[in-house]
């Protein structure tokens, strides 16, 4: 299950996983703005930069963020310094139209986002499995944005506190060859 | 109009912007399926891998390509020795249930094709302005994938070819503080 490489890529993106064995040491709020920066010069239809943020990192707000975590993530992601939620504004300021690429540019500031903590030894893990719903409420979101991951942010930990269903799934995972991503060109 | 950061972060991301201007200069086989590979390394929802490719770099898919992009886009980008559609699978393949991060982690795939680019001294351009029912019908693309967008793909050429119009627009785009990227904490 070792990632083997084909080509000369960027070490960052080579060295980047989602780890679960989180430290609670503190992140300071340089690097936690750092990364917040290198996200935002992701690039986007019209530079509208629909990406927005709901930084979890003092006490009051990471209980409120981590009450919406589902059970399977809450058990390592609790552990975690700071919790980001990461919305998307649906329209074009422009004009009010809906903005089809805000999902996909939003995940380009992610990604931006994912190397920023790399470089700086800081881990992140996207996550899926919350509620939108409570998030919504709790966070009072309106419904300009779609709600699309809470990310949890720290360093890494000692792999000794997770489960032994968690501790077998804590490396990196392989990735489809390139052959299969490549779509036939209609002839 | 300058990039102002706050904050020291990776080079690649300070220095990657959205040029019109490319060069007919051919990028190896190599340079190519490198960026693919360093956007297959994104991370996505179930390691789902959602992103798929129609990589145009021969004539005869460049003529194909080129005809779907709207005259807006194709006046500088008819330069561009590679065009490159991405689409996103709809469905997690480990249920067929609908991947609602779908476009999300296309966009972090994208993300990193970007970054990898700018490594290689190679320029990339995302454009939304081409005809995805032409695309779908042309590469006979299925209605589990959405068209997300055509990149240009290239080396940098000479300004002086761009329209007047375009020249005034030839300069990295500056964004919003991160201020007004946070929501609020619903307190």
């Amino acid at each position: 299950m070792t990632r083997i490489f084909k080509h000369d890529i960027l070490p960052l993106i080579k060295e980047r996983w989602s780890p679960r064995a989180y430290s609670e040491e503190k992140i300071s709020k340089d690097d936690l703005y750092a990364i917040l920066e290198a996200a935002s010069y992701a690039p986007s239809c019209f530079n509208e930069q629909p990406w927005r943020f709901i930084l979890a990192d003092d006490e009051k707000t990471l209980t409120k963020m981590r009450s919406i975590l589902y059970s399977g993530n809450l058990q390592w992601a609790q552990k975690a310094p700071v919790l980001l939620l990461i919305a998307a504004k649906k329209t074009f300021s422009l004009n009010n139209e809906e903005n089809f690429w805000h999902m996909f540019d939003t995940g380009t500031a992610w990604g931006f986002l994912s190397l920023e903590a790399q470089k700086r030894g800081i881990i992140t893990h996207a996550m899926g499995g919350f509620s939108m719903s409570k998030a919504r409420k709790l966070f009072k979101i309106s419904d300009d944005y779609e709600i699309v991951t809470v990310v949890a942010i720290g360093r890494y930990g000692d792999i000794s506190q997770l489960s032994d269903d968690l501790k077998q799934r804590e490396h990196p995972d392989t990735r489809k060859d390139i052959s299969e991503l490549l779509l036939n060109k209609g002839e």
